[in-house]
């Protein structure tokens, strides 16, 4: 979708298809915009229930990462109807509703198309105060930067593809997926987060590097084995990476300083996430009171590291 | 996406999927609503930028015959990367944005998947006033109906891929699909119409029973050739039929009283339509002005029909 000209431009889209940010902005209204964003995927999981609220925490993610709200969806459905019983196609449609009911999002409407490939997600409409959106340009020297969930989604799910994978590791990498991001994004907006991104498919070091050249700063990341799900240092060494995994690192490696940090580690930064956490970047008198609340409302959480002037790089691992 | 129990609805939701409305509406704002949906198919036309202008005039359309303004769009892409060189994708996504561009919308992102099929659409957000939103519910004995683009699109589209359309005839059945319903529907909430939906898979007939019956009514059509692009019988006569066809025909079959209407004429009324135009039910008092209007504005329109007290059947041919 990038690289497209969209000739002249209505003064109230804020942001579109020309930046790197998570979702599309439109003021409309007093002070207000509509975000918007869409995204749909094959399945990740074997349980169509718990694909459909993957799919959904996933698609609402983007709107999250904006700190906006979100309100509508819009179902997007491509399946193959000679293979799969209604049964699944219900299943997969009853999670991604159970979701959204969870985040207070009103399902009204979708598209269906018979295909060979399943792929089912949504698109997403949210609403935020035009001074609450957190974009992707406004981190600043001095700022702390946390996460949300652990990192590696996509390397878990490469080695549950393989049989390597337990069950109850199986079921925490399925909740962790499924999770919403709501939480975080309230709790960002609240403690004045100057932005904010969810780590998707191009990884820690990805979405990171495009934050801190979006805000012309440098993004110091301090890697410790706490930032990864159980197991994922192990697996990554033992090579179970997904595709996406090499292109990010050959796409951005030329954005890291990498350091002395030990190969398993960097192989995991730049693991793709599926529905991943958001990596907020909050001013530092605000950052311990901040993290306290998460914990307290039993946000996953920890400090990766800290906003730099910028350097010779968009980020740094130290 | 029928037939999903959605639990507890939001009481801001004035229509969802579990109606056969063109559009999801949300409140949103002082009497001002959200008026959503997505579409995306399969290319219909072999030139990529008029597909791309095709797939973006069709998704815009359901937002037009809710009486609504889009504002917003976000790209659907599904696509074979191996086969499609990308100056075909960029034609199709430089053609959507072209005919986004002339409806004053503002494409604010998308997503795209590798796909072996190559398919295209948009997820399209529109205003209304709450009060001048076009259901399918409302329509009332006495009330005239105009249709605003001639029905056959599937037809010729049929008989295009086995070689039996002339390039003149091709380039007409390209631009109308590619003709926004905008004006169409603007001139219909500027005289009061009281329902409208836009024609499109289920045919005339499909949809024209979808309003009657939400409307508790019955709809007297009165079949004439001007209702059919050229050739539109002697192609239908001819076997040129898809196969949505026919299943419009069996499923609506018993919705209609097909009196003595000749059997190709019955044929093209089942005719599934791309991009087809919109049916708009008016009240007899404002029915010549609004067709006057209409033809000033250079839109095609023809009377279709009456509304009258609810028959035997939701439509009947006379």
């Amino acid at each position: 979708m990038k690289g497209l000209s969209t000739g002249k431009r209505d003064r109230r889209v804020l942001v579109d298809h020309t930046t790197l940010d998570d979702a599309g902005v439109f003021l409309h209204g007093k002070g207000e915009a509509l975000v918007q964003t869409v995204d749909f995927f094959t399945p990740v999981v074997d349980d169509p229930f718990d694909y459909g609220q993957i799919a959904a925490a996933n698609a609402l993610s983007d709107v999250y990462a904006m700190g906006a709200t979100p309100l509508t969806a819009l179902a997007v459905l491509c399946y193959p109807d000679a293979e799969l019983p209604p049964e699944v196609l219900r299943e997969i449609l009853r999670g991604g509703e159970a979701k959204m009911r969870e985040a207070g999002v009103s399902v009204l409407g979708g598209h269906s198309v018979r295909d060979p490939e399943l792929k089912f997600g949504y698109a997403v409409t949210g609403v935020a105060k035009r001074r609450q959106l957190l974009s992707n340009a406004e981190a600043r020297p001095g700022d702390r930067v946390f996460l949300t969930k652990p990192l590696g989604t996509g390397i878990l799910s490469t080695a549950l593809k393989h049989g390597k994978l337990d069950r109850g590791l199986e079921r925490r990498l399925t909740r962790q997926m499924a999770t919403l991001n709501r939480r975080a994004a309230e709790t960002a907006v609240e403690f004045g987060a100057r932005a904010a991104t969810d780590v998707t498919g191009f990884g820690l070091l990805g979405h990171g590097s495009q934050v801190a050249d979006a805000s012309g700063v440098t993004f110091r990341i301090t890697p410790t084995p706490r930032l990864f799900l159980p197991r994922v240092l192990e697996l990554a060494t033992a090579g179970e990476i997904a595709g996406g995994l090499q292109k990010n690192r050959a796409f951005y490696a030329d954005k890291v300083d990498e350091g002395d940090v030990s190969e398993d580690v960097k192989l995991a930064l730049y693991d793709p996430q599926t529905s991943g956490g958001l990596l907020v970047f909050v001013p530092r008198r605000r950052a311990t009171a901040m993290k306290a609340a998460l914990v307290r409302r039993r946000v996953w959480v920890i400090e990766v590291g800290e906003i730099l002037p910028r350097g010779k790089k968009a980020v740094e691992l130290r």
